[in-house]
């Protein structure tokens, strides 16, 4: 499921040699390691230390919407967000969540259960988040139904649409496509919506958007993310589904996120410094790596990004997602191709697409991203994958 | 919600003095704060320090069923359960979970998943932990269905039954109540049996079995239990429940229940150091001082508990749980008449019972229960009660 696949435990290093012979490479799940050699420079600069009688009990701040939120990690959320630009935090509640997932089945329960109609369509444009799918319909609840891709919808009656922008897998920026605003409801998530994956064009102002720790910085371990909520009674039923569901969120998470996003904001605008002046040109470089493999021969396909002008670096700048939406330019099954050659990556059906689409994560370490490199290297022209 | 409703925080001892006064004191939740103080004696032997850059990948063991526990914590939770010798963990799949309360929705998942016929009955016999009600109900799944009581259920077709032992809120030990073997599950909810509240009598052993860390050491706020499961087809289902819901559980947290279940086995057996002697001394000395209360006048009842021989303490020892059954021996909602003496608990009603009888929290700091202690004495008798 990780790196190499015979290599036990993911934070480790051992794996490195072996990795650069012939071991499969998982570029499926997005899990954000790329990152960790910043923190590794960043030494003990984010260090926390937690005594033995601290952070005992279920409750934060029982004047606040969201109880179990910790009132630092608050703070810290609408320092960033006012820091880089890209969201409006002001007459919202901060809802926090064991990662923006469980925040994501809390908003659909929410807002499908403030709905005088059940159950409530859920819909999100092709190619989707693939767990989306998931995260609607395994409980096999009443409240809400999956209706799969919102450019083909029709049916009347309450929808809410997810809109993942910049997107995931293909990391275009996007709208609402439904836009029937009298039975709509929107859940934006902006998990990607930062400086080193995407121009900062606009300060992102919505009735609930989410956000998460894991994709800012590469925490993903810590299972932290946010939603940012206008309407107190949605904010209510989101921490009520939260509060059946796991009581609350671990608050040695929240303290160490706290930290985390304090020291983001304390140096964002030191370029030596700076994790976003370095998570920028650390994803920069790896897509001019991976446009040069795909560029340099006729198999495959990348979605190429408008620059536009970032107002956080106060620059134009390009763009380079999280996940690189690769396309095979002849019919074919490209996730059991790149199988083949020991690569995993999500198959572009599990995002409501073709086959010869998949998601490939660019989060990876970077001795897995240079094997990934070299393979792609080695099927680059069709002439030579005959089958 | 917590302590005193004007404190702000609920770690902080700012309001001692408020509430020795009239302040609302809250005995409805369990928030387990009486330990804390052992941890603060214990000083700096259970700190945590994390680094940055540590804790970062989604991934613990991609070899294991339960890929997000990271592996010391399965040991350490063997460790104990080998020291206290309440639950056997051999030949078992270990799956960790934000609380107990995700897992118990896990298991529901994953029995339910596995059963030809759907949705499956969910029973509990009264009085029951109320929160099943809502766990087994708020998404409206097409899985499972509520049931109610257990003792009254006559539904043909699969169902589970939740067996908390010993029960929340009434302290006895329990035995599924049910028993139709082809078509029924039992989900053991362990989450208090510990040597502080209740003799080890037996080494349970059961198909699956749930236990939580607030409960043990009252380190609520992390967010950790984990089940004990013989079937792997179960245990996969269940981590595909989890990995759905939060995508695992926060790295921080299994981090530090590891070094304080490990400081839990290694002290266990020093009478000085350990928790359980502490715990049971703490938790004894409260029921003593609530049935001294309680018998010394003529409005409540509370359950008798048989003494029994503890395999861990090696004696007879009395059974003091986490939550008292207050009953009234008139007929009266005592929730409300409690509340109106500024004391919140949960009324009977809520765990499938009779309004007469609630459920207090006896894991409350000492403060707090002192002052419930001192409210109750001054309505122990029914002739001062009249409305």
């Amino acid at each position: 499921m990780i790196g190499c696949e015979n290599s036990k435990k993911s934070d480790s290093d051992s794996n490195k040699e072996k990795c650069l012979s012939d071991d499969v490479i998982n570029l499926d799940q997005g899990d954000p390691t790329a990152f960790q050699e910043y923190w590794m420079k960043m030494k003990d600069r984010c260090t926390v230390v937690i005594p033995g009688w601290d952070l005992m009990s279920y409750f934060s701040d029982t004047t606040n919407v969201c109880w179990f939120l910790e009132p630092e990690l608050e703070k810290a959320i609408k320092a960033l967000h006012g820091a880089i630009g890209n969201a409006a935090t002001e007459e919202r509640y901060i809802v926090v969540g064991t990662g923006s997932s469980q925040l994501c089945q809390a908003a659909l329960f929410a807002l499908s259960s403030l709905s005088e109609v059940k159950p409530v369509s859920i819909v999100a444009a092709v190619p989707y988040y693939s767990t989306y799918v998931e995260e609607a319909s395994y409980v096999q609840s009443l409240l809400y139904k999956w209706e799969g891709d919102a450019r083909t919808f029709d049916k009347n009656g309450p929808y809410i649409e997810l809109v993942t922008s910049p997107n995931n897998p293909d990391g275009i920026m996007r709208e609402p496509v439904v836009n029937r605003r009298e039975d709509g409801k929107v859940i934006h998530d902006f998990a990607y919506y930062w400086p080193h994956y995407t121009p900062i064009t606009r300060r992102q102002d919505h009735d609930l958007m989410l956000f998460t720790f894991s994709k800012i910085t590469g925490h993903a371990g810590s299972r932290i993310g946010w939603a940012l909520v206008k309407d107190i009674e949605v904010a209510k039923k989101m921490v009520q589904y939260l509060t059946i569901n796991s009581i609350g969120v671990s608050k040695e998470s929240q303290t160490r996120a706290t930290t985390i996003l304090n020291e983001l904001t304390k140096t964002c605008r030191t370029q030596s410094e700076s994790f976003f002046d370095y998570g920028y040109e650390k994803m920069k470089s790896r897509w001019e790596r991976l446009r040069e493999v795909v560029e340099s021969g006729d198999a495959f396909t990348l979605p190429n990004y408008p620059q536009a002008f970032c107002n956080f670096f106060g620059k134009t700048i390009s763009t380079s997602p999280a996940f690189a939406w690769l396309g095979y330019k002849e019919e074919r099954d490209l996730g059991s191709f790149l199988k083949e050659k020991k690569v995993l990556t999500r198959g572009g059906d599990r995002c409501g697409c073709n086959k010869k689409y998949v998601r490939v994560s660019m989060l990876s370490r970077d001795n897995d991203f240079d094997v990934f490199i070299h393979r792609l290297a080695s099927i680059k022209d069709r002439k030579c994958n005959q089958p």
